[in-house]
């Protein structure tokens, strides 16, 4: 029998990492703790340490708890990136929100580890540093998102060339039926009750203006080297076809589940294999019944077409786009700004954009750091 | 740049072997036509021979055009198997119906030659026999039926001990929404009016009974080596998903695309490479709108209990269920019984049959013929 495969999780405290936990729990001859690394729960953390007993731990605050936990297993680490190239790791699992994730990953790859990665903005941000880390070290990307992990299960087996189209769902948010009217008026009590995934609070508001779809989009063209006129979105309420490829003779494959996103990461730590059981209730098609498509409507989701847009520039466009949108998400959540000004400030943002062509990491920072900048400053149309 | 791909096409006059000629027409780089044979249409295999010029031509009935169009070209073969195992074919097709497919599809295989096949009965009748001629010589099988196209597409790549189910679409035929009181009444033309496909008349009404998908339970078990209760069955009207399959992780794979027999003919020539252009419309999901999936009714559509339960019996079984099937249906167009009767008369004839394990083919046939007397010899509930 193999030992168990070591898995630093860093992002353990949130939504990804918590159930990543409960993946490998579930499979203790398989899969073990070897690293954690969290940003502002330093309590779970702690909690996390001293139940699991990894030999690295990273935290961003650490409060004496922690310290406590993390001098019983060893030495708390300097930095997140630490974590990532600690020896005695198989995989890393990405599962940071936001910019934290970018350097771990780096990193990871450059060093020939293989990265389940869970974090958008990573990619969105610097897909071609990802791809240059890959390239350089010959670490390998597993999607963890439940629409790439789609995509990667329909192209296993399948030529590269072959593709024709990457077909992502998106179920349409928590608004998918408003009117432009209603979407003005949309509380951030009403954007943070998505109907299908629990999830954090800034890819809950993601999903509701569709610049989750967007940023997938972006993340699809890095993770299988697409443009992004290979790339597109159809909706699908059910959330039962996670995403689907299209093949240049026209057959196109997708992948079914009932949702939950401890399928794909287990998929990300087992590959090539798959677990003997599931991590959750089988799909009843039959019981399903129906499944619904449809187009996504751009004028009332203005954020996934300017996702779309800033993926076609790329160079530091992307990056400007994802921090714009985080400050705008805060903004909304803080009630500065209605939902529908998330759009025009991420807009606002881009048009003063001047992208740079394959920026360095310190360019896309400063990128960020502008965009984070601008959009702080877009006053709202109408104000909460 | 390869040589084209010589492809002997058996059944060249049929619906499969016409819609083959036009895939390998449209690629004349890619594929070529070494060997046609055919069965009753002499005049129409006589013109394809005149303007496709094979070097082997096999034909059950011999027109004096025919003998003329051969001789211009080569020497007519004796028998198809002889077609089967010539030199200079890469590949060969099956798509005669019926057991004529039989022996040409076991000769191949055993010198370790790939099949391409669209011919149900082969796999029916003589499923083990089939292996064991794969096991001796090498040979592989490729599906061209859509359904076990799909189901091939979605397990490239994965591992076969990853399979936890197949399930294959059914369009429920014709009559999916009848009453019992209304099947009963059903007509052979009613019968051979199926929504989707246009196909010949023996599976068309195959189609509308569901024995055609009873049918496909049984050479799903074969070719993808699970037993019958890993083999399920889902009523899908629109034909658009073709069919899916389930792992043991609980993650479903599905292969789709607007219904176009010549996109598994193609996919069976071209294996392991996709072809740069798609042979019919590509699927426009957004378009489609909704997918309906459903139970199929086993009290309105017996057949498919029926071939699902001689495929859990197996030996002589599903061979003589065949060969019940074809005389009842041979009967019900002739008016003789009715619509209802066909699965009455596999019934009776299964009821009779004494299955023998692991059967000769010289047993097959036994069974075949004995199954075919006893089905001549039901009874009509209902005189047509």
């Amino acid at each position: 029998m193999k030992p168990p495969l070591r898995v630093a999780v860093l992002g353990s405290t949130g939504s990804i990492g918590r159930q990543a936990l409960d993946v490998i729990a579930r499979f203790p001859d398989r899969f073990a703790v070897a690293a954690l690394a969290a940003g502002a729960n330093a309590d779970l953390l702690a909690e996390q340490v001293a139940a699991l007993r990894p030999r690295y731990v990273f935290a961003e605050r650490v409060s004496p708890r922690l310290q406590e936990a993390a001098a019983a297993v060893g030495a708390l680490a300097e930095r997140p990136e630490a974590v990532a190239v600690a020896p005695d790791v198989d995989i890393v699992l990405v599962a940071t929100a936001g910019a934290a994730g970018l350097l771990p990953t780096l990193a990871a790859l450059r060093i020939g580890r293989p990265v389940a990665i869970a974090n958008k903005e990573v990619l969105v941000m610097a897909g071609h540093l990802v791809r240059e880390a890959m390239q350089a070290g010959g670490g390998e990307l597993r999607p963890v998102d439940s629409e790439h992990s789609a995509i990667w299960q329909c192209l296993w087996g399948e030529s590269p060339h072959a593709i024709r189209r990457i077909i992502l769902t998106a179920s349409g948010g928590a608004f998918r039926d408003f009117s432009r009217g209603q979407l003005a008026a949309v509380t951030p009590e009403q954007a943070l009750d998505h109907p299908t995934w629990k999830m954090g609070r800034k890819i809950t508001v993601d999903s509701a203006t569709l610049m989750n779809k967007g940023m997938e989009t972006i993340e699809a063209m890095w993770l299988f080297d697409v443009p992004m006129d290979a790339v597109d979105v159809v909706l699908h309420r059910e959330s039962i076809v996670h995403s689907l490829v299209e093949f240049t003779d026209g057959s196109v494959k997708a992948q079914l589940g009932v949702p939950d996103m401890r399928l794909p990461i287990q998929l990300a730590l087992s590959y090539p294999e798959r677990m003997p059981e599931p991590p959750m209730p089988l799909l009843d098609l039959a019981a399903v019944g129906v499944l619904h498509f449809g187009r996504p409507d751009l004028d009332r989701f203005p954020c996934l077409r300017l996702a779309m847009e800033a993926g076609r520039i790329g160079g530091t466009a992307p990056a400007a786009m994802a921090a714009a949108d985080e400050v705008a998400v805060e903004r909304f959540l803080r009630r500065e700004i209605g939902f529908l000004d998330i759009p025009r400030v991420i807009e606002h943002v881009l048009e003063q954009h001047e992208p740079l062509p394959s920026p360095s990491l310190d360019e896309v920072l400063a990128a960020d750091a502008e965009a984070r900048r601008l959009a702080a400053a877009v006053a709202p149309e109408v104000p909460a």
